[in-house]
């Protein structure tokens, strides 16, 4: 239901290592009026990710921090309500980084930062253009194909592989003839990649000591060598990755979610060196960054999911007054699939 | 002098720590004599690298360690002196890794492991063809050009500047347009980089502490973010690297002296996340991957040299008797330009 006010959760304090609930602010506020090429959007679902840690913190980011006090930043779908732009008429879904509230007022100027949904690609599925038909799904299309370059045949190693971004870039990975290796922490998500999404095989890290004794199992896993480590976490898995690449490996560097709530320095892997020693290419890339070339992305990524090669798993959460203990969950990794929190009705 | 005995130094023991001389045995064996198909070379001039202490460590490396008892690897420049092969005449001239003694019996298979060299691309000027004109300036040149894509306006941080690799990158960068910082352990060092070879910046990285006051003299020296990171040492170095990239930096990793003689494992960069946040590209090269190109590579920078657009410093040392003292120079970091043992004498 739409609300009469604007319900916010404004960034409060900046963690001290994990996020806690209390590092945001809730608030209402007036629901603001469009201006003269103004539009009004009501936000329908908002995206939580790990790289949340990274906008609340001061660090050097990718993108300038959130600013304390300031509206949470988020990816949300939504739908404009009012719109005095002739670009955008009533009933307009957009997708954009329009923050943890019930209603985004964007200027003429801030329409840039939002793109048109075409919700005809997968009819009846809204909550999907925020995962892998959204920001998720381009994370790991351009990751993998883009800075990857897999070839068939090759083996990919993929962290947090039961992810959001992870268990996308598995079932690309497949589509392209990789042999796709997984990590994750449990042995329900272990079971999931390999029974439900095709993975080749699969490593609960959580059993093994890091080290020697996860090296050995990623090298069980990947007899091969790895040709390429798609890297979410950092810390203890890319050091084992490091230890079992193939000469000129690729590691595309998504995240490191490993050392996101670290209060201290983190070291790079002690396994620097093979990065020399085996040709290795490390690169870092953000989604943003191609976003010209979404479009066609999430078109080839929806017609995956139309022919059942790629399947996804959201959870979704009503209410936005459950965004800030939702996002606790990722890092705890509890979740089962992407989390997506459900702020009002889709337009009927 | 032509030796009548093969005079060798051959691998007693893997280093534990820094090198020793005793690392190393002194064995004399007889002059082999070809056989069909077989050539046999007398080395003239023997490259002495940072490299040398991977090849004695039975760590994973880039190319197989030394075996124990086995003469230690090293690129010589050699004369051909009786052949029996057709493809090769007493007096011709080769370059390739026949180690550190007198005489080498190459069989047929092995030839291909040598190349000819073509000494009138810069007459007189034999030792070079082991530094400039010789591993030494193809790492510099592909590691550089291929692997670290200088545009015009850039800047380039290279460290060990005033080593054999990184005095040549230097003065390719400059060539190419780039803005030219170098890090060095003198001031003598950084005047040459200065005033000699036309480095715009030098860091005399041993008058700051690592971290935040190596930061600040890296960033008053790049203030405009650096480009390009030519990484020969790793370490606190590339730390500070890192902390000053700018978007898409490319870091072409060739090599990490600063790690090679520690006994624990040394931990990678603290700021390995920049790679992700500033979209940074590391990647690994080995020299001998671009062989075919050699050839080329090194024709064009014996035409810079002769245009007086490359300088280079050798320190000709007189003796294979010398070599495990001189190896140890490079570490201590005490060699005036690059270290090449004088074994014989040039054909007249």
């Amino acid at each position: 239901m739409p609300q009469r006010v604007n319900r916010q959760f404004r960034l409060a304090a900046r963690p001290v290592g994990e996020v806690k609930e209390t590092d945001f602010a809730y608030r209402e506020e007036l629901i603001p009026t469009p201006k003269d090429g103004e539009i009004l959007v009501r936000n329908i679902y908002l995206s939580l990710e790990p790289t949340h840690r990274i906008w609340m913190s001061d660090r050097d980011g990718y993108m300038p921090p959130v600013e304390l006090g300031a509206v949470m930043r988020g990816m949300t779908i939504s739908v404009v309500e009012e719109s005095k732009n002739p670009e955008y008429q009533q009933g307009d879904l957009v997708r954009g980084l329009l923050g943890w509230q019930d209603y985004t007022l964007l200027t003429a100027a801030n329409t840039r930062f939002v793109s048109k949904v075409d919700a005809s690609l997968l009819p009846g599925k809204l909550p999907a253009y925020l995962g892998p038909l959204g920001m998720t799904g381009c994370t790991a299309y351009f990751g993998l194909i883009d800075v990857g370059q897999p070839k068939a045949g090759e083996t990919i190693l993929i962290s947090a592989a039961a992810g959001a971004v992870g268990s996308m870039v598995g079932q690309i990975a497949k589509a392209t003839g990789c042999r796709v290796v997984g990590t994750a922490g449990t042995d329900e998500k272990c079971s999931w990649l390999k029974e439900e999404l095709g993975f080749d095989e699969t490593i609960n890290y959580k059993k093994y000591q890091p080290g020697a004794e996860l090296e050995a199992a990623v090298a069980r896993a990947c007899p091969n060598g790895i040709d390429i480590y798609f890297d979410n976490v950092g810390g203890a898995i890319l050091d084992a990755a490091l230890s079992q690449v193939n000469l000129y490996a690729r590691i595309p560097l998504c995240g490191l979610i490993s050392t996101y709530n670290s209060q201290e320095p983190v070291p790079g892997p002690y396994n620097y060196s093979q990065i020399m020693m085996k040709r290795v290419r490390v690169q870092g890339f953000i989604v943003g960054d191609y976003y010209p070339r979404w479009p066609k992305a999430i078109a080839e990524i929806a017609r995956w999911i139309k022919e059942g090669k790629i399947k996804y798993s959201l959870e979704i959460v009503k209410g936005l007054e459950n965004a800030p203990r939702s996002l606790l969950k990722i890092f705890q990794g509890t979740n089962q699939g992407k989390i997506i929190i459900k702020l009002s009705d889709e337009p009927g």
